[in-house]
């Protein structure tokens, strides 16, 4: 199981997250392309410091709204989509291939990130997308109990999909992520965070905030970069999935 | 000598230029890349137009400006500017292969192509650039007397050059252009343009502003996507350069 | 009756709109703020027109989303709601002032327009915005058989509602616009399009696409500033409403 | 004399300076508009902040330039940089009139901010674009020995000029800072910016890189939000120039 995480958030002079120190810890970093956050410059840092820590390249690709850093939804065409989507591959890919390096595998950002797992036009829209790209490339989706839906979208297009669970966050029954706006949404303690990171590796399986177990598997596993979460987490689960894998 | 035209310069709902009539008397369209003009949906067209044609694709990376339409400067550093040039290339690029096609040179736009011609510092950058980028991809740039001191640098990056020459621009006696804001800097007339591209075709030289002749080595000619003489004037160029061909 | 258009859609070099030849024919000139389309070099040139023709200025605003001309849902808060649309009325207040002028009144763009008729916190977040920002500036809404509602919580608010009727669109029998992907949605003769103004003016009623006739009670119509009917209607309404005055 | 400092440079979820913490201390808030930082949500949260400490609003209008920060020159015409100034006072204005407050200075912000130094071209446009916007705001510019120049242009247009001394900046011997990119271009302990603090406010005057005692005379003090001296230079300056006083 792969650790991934949103990395090269920073835009111009404003700095998020503390790529340094967490990009070691991960095998996959999320690189944003430019339309909800990040630019060129910080495209080509974080790449350098991803091929420097051998971390696998993602694109992150989301809506172009850096006010909303990609959280708001923009309702557009499917072709507006598809060529939104596929510039933002194109232009991280572009600066790897400057670097003697490449993109590993896509995962959408944010707003786009959710509409993608609650609106299957979207959904294939992207995955359309990919395969006139790079059929190769796979898709990060969220990890769900009824996976086999995506999964049969994404067969019919020749995408692999790689399914991530996220070690901070409360789920509902259904297996979706807890709104923000509701109370307990987020773990808060480094314990909560690696109880649920322990029984996501061990188990398959996630306790919902209700306290029913539900089976989840995943990929990969997700943290996030910043908050002061970010470093002891990805701490933990580096040192727990190396002696497993031993 | 082949024809290359400005291409793809509409943005959202603005249009720009009579692309669909103009392409096709083209051997090189250079496709804007979204930063002073076009944006994904807009260059995903623009491809499909140069293939159905086949017209070869080339970059048109400008500074990011859409206000100015990248013909302000913008003063930046060497690490930014080449970050914003290969950023360009790669969204271009993968618009391109998306459509099993592929860039096949890169031609820099506005003021970004005049400061390149007027500061060997930035054209070193664009160079080492397109160096890390892909160093079998040409670099057009203007066609001028002192060529030689181009050719120099771009041998140190290994980069070929392609030289361009202007068909509806008066030149000085140095071989630049006379800059727009100077009485007769601009053709207006058919005959005028047809003149200037039959001395550059069949002689190697241009009549500068002031009556003198100067000698010219142009690899490509470039006409304008707009206005009343762009379409005769691409007709005008087609025939004569496959009479000459044949 | 008043007659009002979007003016001042250019952006940088890209022109949209005949605004020189039609702001003549006007009473009100919808002026965009930067958001959606203009810039403030393009503002200042159309506040210009605007009172060199003796035409009151009115804010234009929509959402910030040049490449979808503000014609695409942007999901936001109402803070950032009311903030985005603050900012654009000042600063379109801001290029009048300069040129010893005022703002007039408001009317929303594109899918901000839409929105506000659709959903009611909407239109609460924008009339509640206008009460902070000036009282006494009109917003101009859709001319709607149920104008009580909207009327109401304008009332709650102290602003004064302008309803506004289209000329060149066709009309369900709910008294809204037919959606542009239908056929028949606007009007494509110049017949066609004085038949409904000569309704709407003389009878207070549009015929629905349906052959039903409705009551419509319009304070102001709207007509479009591009395309081949702008000059002729604009030419029409001018002079049927000022024989009518006389 | 009166502190200033640059507020509301955040941008979306980006945050720049401690602007809670620092705003108390200050008397005049030079708050950005929107084109090298902000948006119309932190402009709204930044003149309430303002306004809730009593602190003047002045505005900090700059390039259109987010990614630079209003750092890098852009060559403009001066019809585009009057509008462009104008259109960020007014929305400023429009933000503060929601309020109930209003602005009570003008300060250009970084690249521009250097050019009016440098430019009497660039300086008369924006003397200009004020004058016609409202001749009643004062201009803040840096307080230099040769200030009398400054004062000239200013008084053609009518404009009050407000006199800016830096405490954490080091100063050449024609009284302008030192660069950024030269050692010991910035003061780095609290001593020693309280020391140039205590001179200019006590003995009108600096003493240079080179050791060399200047006289500057100025209205106001220009501190820095962000960074570890933030809060303690603001404390000492309130502290000291209340005293002073009483």
């Amino acid at each position: 199981m792969k650790i991934n995480c949103d990395m090269g958030e920073s835009f111009g002079l404003w700095v998020l997250g503390e790529d340094a120190v967490v990009m070691p810890a991960l095998d996959m970093a999320n690189i944003a392309c430019g339309m909800h956050a990040s630019d060129p410059s910080v495209m080509m840092k974080t790449v350098a410091l991803a091929k420097a820590n051998d971390v696998m390249v993602g694109a992150h690709p989301g809506y172009n709204d850096l006010q909303g850093f990609g959280r708001r939804d923009i309702v557009m065409s499917a072709a507006d989509l598809a060529a939104l989507f596929i510039y933002q591959l194109g232009a991280l890919q572009g600066i790897c291939q400057s670097q003697n390096t490449r993109l590993s595998y896509v995962k959408p950002h944010g707003a786009l990130y959710n509409a993608m797992m609650k609106d299957d036009a979207i959904l294939e829209t992207l995955l359309d997308a990919l395969q006139r790209y790079d059929v190769t490339l796979p898709l990060v989706i969220m990890a769900v109990p009824d996976h086999a839906r995506y999964q049969t979208l994404a067969d019919k297009f020749g995408i692999t999909l790689w399914f991530e669970a996220f070690v901070d966050r409360a789920y509902d029954e259904e297996g979706r992520l807890v709104p923000r706006n509701v109370p307990n949404s987020s773990h808060h303690t480094n314990e909560a965070i690696q109880r649920q990171a322990d029984q996501l590796i061990d188990q398959g399986s996630v306790t919902t905030l209700t306290g029913k177990k539900i089976r989840i598997h995943a990929d990969t596993l997700c943290i996030h970069g910043d908050g002061p979460f970010a470093v002891p987490t990805a701490a933990y689960l580096r040192n727990k999935l190396q002696k497993k894998a031993e």
